[in-house]
């Protein structure tokens, strides 16, 4: 069985595994006052094009708590947060925003994507309402790049959202679970330290992009940063062995590593994009990251899923599903290969 | 200025002032352990049709209240609510049931109903997930009798979500805020004893039919009331002078003053209907109760809003608007001949 | 039986139920917008020595609904109320202020009042802490005053507390659901504007004071107040018939009634103290406001106890308890007439 | 520097590094549904001497996450947890259980253990308490074996505590975050089957010894499970590569390794506590775990701290402190030779 159903089915790149051997008894400080999380934070800094004191820099250990304990940081308690409404906090995270007590104000969207226009119509309708203190305030702006729908918002994009966000005083919250995937897709118009102006905070995924677990938070409005730490503890996402997270993000971003397994993944994802658009596939999103949403009749998918593993997405029609496959750090080329021959022999 | 625009625009119904009048000196104990809570719990499982240990009672101040510590209590921490998305926990409480910990899950209707069908396959699509544990799980259902647009749920529609969330182990919560305007009006199928049967816990509203403040919470599936005392205290929505809530239910309905004046609003509403429909409009919601929402010309509510106030609702095209009139036990008989005199005048 | 076990045991002062009856019917907006509650926030901004634009003052329904509305209010989500342990928040509200996420630094006292140099020792305790990440920040200071051991901070006590608390930034917030028995004490050296000058948020009790319900919240550092009112309908606690509240306030401040009534109370408790130190008894605090703790013999109680309520406190030794008799706003002549013969007749 | 000053300095036991390389590039499911965890689990259930179907086993990241996630998975909203207010759920978690709504029941202690006489008291204070609607009701039981104080329940002091619970419906959770070291010391007479048998809930610690983190946590009272999946997920504790957790435990458990290097650090711990024994030093506590908390002289400190680290406690008296030393799993012989060579030079 080939995995393709998610991107995160290994345990780490060999090079971390081989670097926390290496480190694996030298002792540290905890909670991520130690040199290896001291080290990382700089390298992510550089890379982000940031000035050592515009920003604060966070390890933690997976997208749901960052996300939570962000959120949870960020909003007055009659606050809500805007996101799409198919963005990871309003679907797949069990309520864990709402348990720190916050609405998700979800938008219907087509493809996953907030707009300004989205955003600045939510706020409006706020403002307008003569009943405003009996509904939730819009607190702040979350989206996800990449998209759960595999997409990028351009720059021209997401200038927008930025901009409407810093007129309205909404800080502007970017997931970036898959960030790696998205930076390095052809259809990317975006730096990384263009992201890091434009955004307030955002995280630089770690979990699905060849670290063992760890999302690096990164708060370029400082003011917003202020108590987090005591926020993770609080919400019991502060890991004693803070090191361990210092050691991965080192790893990856001392020489480039977390940017060249990204653009392989992406690569074998356009591969198999290709293989099933040549056979007349249409997508349910036009996604040119790692995660590919062909749409299959249903006795193509009974023979595929013998050897390949996929998630399924969406029925679409009596014969029809919209499935996903996923690409990473960790698929091999010889997995690629054979999917892509079982595809051209459906 | 004739004031159409909410049912809770005056203070109470006078046989109330005048019995806080009558017994305001009259020492009791504190949080509703009092007689008059004590006569007023019976007189409501009176009519309620239910035998003496087979419900608990508790007298509350308000509706947001209500509802925010019903759900609070019935729900376990990682479990949501059904609503329509029109329902007032969705839209207009500030977010209080997701300050509990709680999702809102909000089902888009056209009318505000929600149906057994909608409940049955929210679960389904919950229990065929396969990645159940990151969603939210649904715990309860809550409607609102009528609803914010007006409507009842029939025997048949009521009986068939009883039905369906008894099978389903769900709570049936029924948010009675203007319940005796349901009762009452010649829309309904349905009697007292019969939602008593159908529903898990609802309440009976005061607020907006006559009291100055006061919802009677009944529960008739007892080992959901285990505790709600404490829960009461435990969100601030124990009233120290519980008395005050007891003599105004005790009032109410020791000789069916309740439905009286309810029976006289909702007609008043029917008269105002039956004007504007004599001069062609439209309505947004067939509503056979209190509230009522005529789409009117924008010309027209110009020169209404100089007399009478109404609540706006939504624009419905480039002239026209839908907008709300309610009656209550307050409406004056003149108020409701000048607006229908006026209506004629338009 | 005469009911001394509580300061709410009848419902209002008659000059309320009478003004209640009066403007029954006039027609208002809800939710504290209506010009009863304008008046009323106008007669208390005055009596507190305050510009109108140097304060905000929200009415409420009862004190745990205010105190834990302004704690959830003030604190971030890893901050907690620093309170005596005896303090209400922390003995006798079903923990609604852990409920919504906030820890109460409970400080033991032997008397129920903290001092300046407390405050500043859990201050310093956290900030030399190495480990302050891991413990709760102090992030206000929760008094009551009178305390729930009837005494008073003097003048010169709570200038010092105010002073640490503005230096270390910690908000000062006074419960005063007695404020008014303290303000006619004999004991008191403070007058109503020294008070809102000392203090950041404070409450003005009604309930223990003459109304049926309400407590007269004050911000005098006005960007605490920011967001209140969504805050007020986001835990339940904004009455949708506001004016109740201020028809009540505006009754009790517009002569001065609220302080007659109050010292009368307090007249009446120093008579019962009078006749307990009069027959040799010891008192569990010196309290010199409506809440006398007599230390009596179990036999005496169980005499007095067949004609008059009073609230059992503590054991103090084996044949004798501490109990609680309270004054209040009701309290009638001949009541205390009738327990001071049965006192000097034990 | 040799380090002292907690058992978490050094990343994990080497045999997990290695298998963690071994395993790093197999394919798995996600959230702790793959093999690995499965294998884990089931040497945890032997070890415990549970029967497959009376256990339910989940492996998390860490202490703080673990018992915040228990504690708001078995309290309805008006309940408390009893600790012993040297709990660290009381004092260094940044008020995490607060924040899922719940009060700390903290009681003093002399050594930071609970009795069941204790627990009674509390449970029988809420039961004779005519105003309990008012309290918080006390709705389990939290300890940690060994204590913060590296002290030991006995098997009678368990043993009592258990029954009390079981009788007043209390579950009993023991945080083991040090568990291993406890069942190693020397003073143990408790077995892990016991553990089991006694506790409702409790959880062998991981992140203390030896591993990268992780707390395996095992219910015995099955019906406390339910949902608890879905908790972790809601409060953002289920690790996406749950395998990490698995084969860590897996390794640790399959031949005893977790037994053998818990023993050894204690043996370094006694080592350590004889030299200060001989020296002539009081200890604050009893210990006979890897945690040891001798009272020194400042002058010895001084000395001690330039090659030492080492936790500082608390101050005893003008010239002295306690302080805490601790060895770990990690710990390497020569660091103890040289403690113990400058304890008997000083």
């Amino acid at each position: 069985m080939f995995r393709f159903e998610c991107d995160y089915s290994e345990s780490c790149h060999p090079a971390i595994i081989e670097r926390l051997a290496e480190t694996n008894l030298i002792q540290s400080p905890g909670y991520g006052e130690d040199a290896f999380c001291e080290a990382a934070r700089e390298l992510l800094r550089r890379d982000c094009g940031l000035e050592p004191n515009a920003c604060a820099i966070h390890l933690m250990i997976g997208g749901t708590q960052t996300n939570l304990t962000v959120i949870a940081s960020l909003l007055r308690p009659y606050q809500g947060v805007i996101s799409a409404d198919s963005g990871h906090i309003n679907t797949h995270e069990t309520g864990a925003v709402e348990a720190t007590g916050h609405k998700v104000l979800a938008l219907p969207t087509k493809d996953g994507k907030l707009s300004a226009e989205m955003v600045q119509a939510v706020y409006d309708a706020y403002q307008d309402d003569v009943t405003k203190e009996h509904i939730v305030q819009p607190g702040m702006v979350y989206i996800s790049w990449p998209t759960e729908t595999g997409l990028l918002y351009t720059k021209e994009e997401l200038s927008a959202l930025s901009r409407t966000c810093r007129k309205l005083g909404l800080p502007l919250f970017l997931d970036g679970a898959r960030l790696g995937y998205g930076l390095m897709s052809s259809a990317c118009d975006l730096t990384l330290p263009e992201i890091a102006q434009l955004c307030d905070v955002f995280y630089i995924g770690g979990t699905k992009q060849g670290l063992m677990m760890g999302e690096a938070l990164v708060f370029t409005d400082l003011k917003l940063s202020n108590g987090f730490r005591s926020m993770m503890k609080n919400r019991g996402g502060m890991l004693a062995k803070g090191r361990l997270l210092g050691i991965q993000f080192q790893t990856m971003f001392e020489d480039g590593l977390y940017y060249r397994i990204a653009r392989q993944a992406d690569e074998y994802a356009m591969e198999i994009r290709s293989a099933f658009a040549a056979r007349g596939c249409d997508f349910l999103y036009p996604s040119m990251s790692n995660q590919q949403f062909p749409i299959l009749p249903d006795a193509w998918l009974a023979k595929l899923e013998k050897d390949f593993a996929y998630s399924f997405w969406q029925r679409v029609d009596e014969s029809h599903c919209a499935v996903r496959f996923c690409t990473s750090w960790g698929t091999q080329p010889e997995a690629v290969e054979q999917l892509i021959a079982a595809i051209r022999a459906l």
